[in-house]
């Protein structure tokens, strides 16, 4: 088992300012491809830390990956430790900044090229990295046995830059798969798959977010297949297909052999359902739109809602949610669509509609129907758990329609 | 200055499978109370390395705590790494067990007795320390000038013994500001603020993120309270106000002063400037909606786009910007609305219009006007640059509105 230290850089992450996501995601990645690692450490931006750092565990790991301090501003120190630790000088590698400068033009460009006597000095003992989503540089070099890879702490940048250097090595060994359940809280999770989690061959994570559980197996391939089969069989209508481990995917999957198209209507999401469809590229052709009405003037104008019920029933209503859904059937000219109306707090409860009261509504197929759920938690959560449960909805909608 | 370490215990947070945020969050506290946190680590339940990890700590810091690895399973090792550190034995402290226990009933009281073996257990040679939100005992010690707090590795608990042993101590120093500053590169802000960042006096960090950059500014009160000054007396257009970090509170507090009320309509970024808006408490105040049209039939309907303009023009082009912009005026009876129409990739581009293409629109207060954009990066970064721009670009509007 070949082993990895993961080390971040930066004095924003030790005031608390940031939180470190880049060692946490690497450290999933290289854990799942079946690497030990041994510690994630955040250090400060301080040159003669860095170095007698990475000395401390050059020779004792396969590999080294920091983060950050690559920047083009007087507190990025990675590139000096590393030459003070190789003994060299630095030297602006201008081969390789000239291709990362080519992608880019005026006025971006022009600060592109006043950052490169900073982002594309390297220490002349080490090779340049290069980053495929920023303007900085990476790092490489090798000794002891260790290698070590120095990335830019931007997380966009380093996630890049570890996919390009590490993609083909990281796949996770056969012996691995998830499965992505929704609706099903974890404790009843654990009771349902109560046999497979005692199995002593295998090694599992149940790891819950809003609504929806990763079941995650590790064991020996074949152990791995026949227990996802039975988890599989024993929630047949919950598990998103093989592979898929989001809802709006499971969505574009469905809506696309179904040959349906599909459409929302907000209110207190304010726009997140729309946001998590679009996240996933070829959306379009599928997904033709969210309408998200945040007052009661554009309930009416955009989606039809009756002035009445908004009078009558108010917006966080079963009716408002049942005209919101057909409104945007109708507008969007959409086979099926999910309307979402609460109550996200922390103002605007009422002792008859609480903080957490968000009416569902579903057009298309068949009937219009609605339905209520009170939801724990902050705004945040709240906000979440709705999105959550209108994808979710608008999933077993397309499977039944298919 | 004191010094203090932060350890986190715990294999789950070098599988990542969790993310730490026991000791982000206590650096942010300790930080902000003028205490240097000289690292963060995070190592796995091991005994040896828990033992050789303190021990080459204790004697340099003022103080450590560290998290997890406390709790009734085989796994928790934090009190058997003590008791070999301080070479004594371990003994059940059933006097400060028995106030945890008091708290309990039926059937959770069960299992809290039932844990009493494992969880009471204290090294003799620490003294216990109580845990007000869980049934973990802490621990604590003090060596070669180390002060050292052994706490639980559950989030409330971790927090909680936080507060209650350093809450008086943690009070915030008031030396300490941050900017947000719009639509200026990072390496340009170097230089703009080239003076600041070089007095001595002050301790500067420049965090950016997609087209806003945080300005941090710590020291001594009155130092940093010039320097903030002087800051936004350079760069008078592009600070948010002071206390608002981020474009939809800057959007909220403008508009709220300016008597306006906004929309936007969305295609390529799908719902995400909604949702910035709507993450804030309190936007129904301001806006209205934010209108997700994907699909030209939709932005016909939806916004009134004229179809001759999709078709000789299509949906990623000025006008198409400028109609989708007066549509969401129209429609949501808005005082100003910014649009949104461009390509996020990966597929879609042609020479003409390139991946990355984006075309604003902002119509309200003067006449309608459009602008383009061309994005770097990959699909995420491109939607996250372009709802940026569409917010700052609203941020503008309405300071002109005032």
């Amino acid at each position: 088992m070949k082993n990895v230290l993961l080390l971040a850089i930066g004095d924003e992450l030790l005031s608390g300012i940031r939180r470190d996501a880049n060692c946490a995601g690497a450290a999933w990645l290289f854990h799942n491809a079946d690497w030990k690692v041994e510690e994630i450490e955040i250090i400060p931006d301080e040159q003669n830390i860095i170095v007698e750092k990475l000395n401390s565990w050059i020779g004792k790991v396969d590999l080294i990956i920091t983060s950050g301090g690559l920047g083009p501003t007087h507190d990025d120190r990675t590139r000096y430790a590393i030459a003070e630790l190789l003994q060299c000088g630095l030297e602006v590698d201008n081969a390789a900044y000239d291709i990362i400068s080519a992608r880019y033009t005026d006025p971006i460009k022009h600060w592109i090229e006043y950052s490169r006597p900073m982002q594309g000095l390297m220490p002349v003992a080490a090779r340049s990295v290069h980053n495929p989503t920023g303007s900085a540089l990476g790092m490489f070099f090798e000794r002891d046995g260790t290698k070590v890879y120095c990335f830019p702490g931007v997380p966009t940048e380093y996630k890049s830059m570890v996919q390009q250097e590490f993609g083909n090595m990281l796949a996770p060994s056969g012996g691995w798969t998830s499965i992505a359940i929704v609706g099903i809280a974890e404790s009843a999770l654990k009771e349902h798959f109560g046999q497979i989690i005692d199995n002593k061959d295998l090694h599992i994570s149940i790891l819950p977010s809003f609504g929806i559980v990763e079941f995650v197996i590790r064991g020996e391939p074949e152990a791995v297949k026949q227990a996802e089969e039975r988890a599989r069989n024993i929630l047949p209508g919950d598990c998103l297909p093989h592979g898929i481990l989001n809802l709006p995917e499971a969505i574009l999957y469905e809506a696309e052999r179904a040959n349906k198209k599909i459409a929302f209507a907000e209110s207190c999401t304010g726009g997140l359902i729309g946001a998590a469809m679009t996240e996933i590229p070829g959306a379009s052709k599928v997904f033709l739109g969210s309408c998200v009405t945040y007052d009661n003037h554009s309930k009416q104008a955009l989606l039809g809602v009756n002035e009445d019920i908004l009078k009558d029933n108010g917006a966080v209503s079963p009716e408002c949610a049942a005209a919101m859904a057909e409104g945007a059937c109708g507008i969007y000219r959409a086979d099926y669509a999910v309307s979402v109306t609460g109550i996200a707090g922390p103002d605007g409860g009422t002792e008859s509609k609480p903080v957490g009261l968000v009416w569902f509504g579903v057009s298309g197929g068949r009937e219009t129907r609605t339905f209520p759920r009170t939801l724990n938690g902050n705004r945040i959560m709240i906000r979440e758990r709705a999105k959550t449960i209108a994808l979710e909805t608008m999933w077993r909608e397309l499977k039944e329609a298919y």
